[in-house]
């Protein structure tokens, strides 16, 4: 049976970016660094009013098994997408990166999902996304022979929006537990969070979920806090292990009772936010499956969010294994 | 009636843009820095071996015309998608970007055309576009109205390939000059130039077309010359004003006997060569109708073309007129 190093589920998503303005946003009712779902009808008005364009594979976890595969890594990946021109492209993307995607496409309707993403001047993302064919994903698309393979298993708390991923969640969990793997998860989003606060606190406490991933906006919605600290200390105490990432600041990772802060990479210019979480996810669970400190880890995190921002897009477009070798961290 | 500054006609192609090393390009017959003809067989090879991609609107006029609006010029489309999904990103792209596009699409097959666009480490692009829908602009596609109502119509040598798109621009032409306006195009490619040439000296030496553009390798093609020199004295005799660009050594504008050196501007790196010719065109286009002196004229080619060049993909993501303000030559 082939082994993998981590396996990502998630929404499989075709972005569409453009640049815009700060009232283009507010005239428009978009949430400002957010993650806004929309309807087919919305996603209509919103891309007449969208300037040009350019289009490529994303989607929170399917970036980061994008990710792992640029550093070598041996990743897999489930998601949703129709029998359409965006499903091509986002099975050709996604399979040419070297990762493992086999999930069955819908023959027809709903389409392959889309995200309409507004790049402001401050480089920051404001996400609109129809998920279409991504509500159709269930535990009918649970591979278990790949859930039992994977040393990591990732998924991104947005799956609690579609009606049915959850239980292909639980599923996938189960068959990784039962093997002795791990299972991680990303908070995807504060108001995400908000969302399902009691679910994801749920998945944590039972221990269907050891590894959790959230930016400092998030491990503060999740408590309720204004502080980081508390937020810190109390997800130490749900999990087994958090990296929560902090924007310039870098990151911290707590396990028990150790804590080790990460810097960020310097960069020469913030093109683009948009994949910063996922490809810091990536860079982290490469160096984490394949043995690294955990120090290290947060550095590969570091630097494959530094180098992703720094381009437009949410997928890397060098080879981060090659990137990580010329600065000794490989 | 409204008038246009620039109406550019072209094939309308969506852009499929990876990285490759050079060894790609030799083991797939691919010739490199040109624009490869192929078919939809060989279209489903290349893809099926092509690395994670982006799609972006492209085609060179598409470009042009595209590169005029973002100066603030008033300017229109003439080229053929089909009703698909390519078709529906290319029509929202041009249009997002200000341009008048009114060419009806073809109900089905074949497809809107694209283009797999290969980058070399060095930042050289080598296209290989299959022409879909494009074969079937014909003369029933030129809008008489935006013909008359252009100050220049500028046209891609590239249309030859397509079977009946010439008849589009020797009516287009008529109409333009009947209306005491000027033709313009370039010639493309060197190898475009080299499947073409007597014709396209036809274009020039009858008085179809008033302003030719092209780089240096496709003027030493046109003549069949080895010398930059004699390329100029003979293009200078053959029609009324020409600008041949020299990639970082800048342009030559000629025109009787006059000739306007123009320098390249610094760039920090280079990212993507796609586009470049085109945006060239657009910023000297957009100088010439809005009334400026040829080294003007030059000078915002060389500006538009040199930021092309520092991103990947063959529009500009900026605003062009904010670019010339700030370095006063809007």
């Amino acid at each position: 049976m082939k082994e993998f190093d981590v396996l990502c589920i998630g929404n499989a998503i075709v972005d569409i970016f453009a640049r815009c303005d700060e009232a283009f946003l507010t005239e428009n009712g978009i949430i400002k660094g957010a993650m806004n779902l929309i309807d087919a009808e919305r996603a209509e008005l919103l891309y007449g009013r969208m300037g040009p364009a350019i289009e490529a594979s994303g989607g929170s976890a399917g970036n980061t098994a994008a990710g792992v595969a640029s550093f070598g890594g041996r990743s897999a990946f489930f998601g949703k997408v129709s029998n359409d021109h965006l499903g091509e492209i986002y099975t050709h993307d996604i399979r040419a990166q070297g990762v493992a995607f086999d999930t069955r496409p819908l023959p027809g309707e709903p389409p392959t999902a889309r995200s309409m993403i507004f790049v402001t001047p401050d480089g920051e993302r404001s996400m609109n996304t129809y998920l279409g064919a991504c509500v159709e994903l269930g535990p009918e698309d649970v591979e278990a022979d790949k859930a039992s393979a994977a040393k990591v298993t990732y998924f991104e708390g947005y799956l609690w929006d579609p009606p049915r991923a959850k239980e292909a969640i639980r599923l996938t969990a189960k068959h990784a537990h039962a093997a002795g793997r791990e299972v991680s998860m990303t908070l995807s989003d504060p108001f995400c969070v908000d969302r399902y606060r009691d679910e994801f606190l749920d998945l944590m406490r039972s221990g269907t979920v050891d590894i959790v991933f959230a930016n400092e906006s998030e491990l503060k919605s999740l408590y309720q806090t204004s502080s980081l600290d508390t937020g810190l200390e109390l997800i130490r105490k749900d999990c087994r292990l958090a990296a929560v990432t902090r924007s310039e600041l870098g990151s911290v990772i707590v396990r028990g009772e150790e804590t080790v802060p990460v810097e960020a990479i310097g960069i020469s210019e913030l093109v683009d936010t948009t994949g910063a979480g996922d490809l810091y996810a990536a860079g982290f669970l490469h160096g984490y499956t394949t043995g690294r400190s955990l120090a290290d880890c947060g550095k590969l995190g570091s630097l494959a969010a530094g180098l992703v921002i720094q381009q437009f897009g949410a997928r890397p477009r060098q080879s981060l294994l090659e990137e990580a070798q010329q600065r000794g961290l490989a």
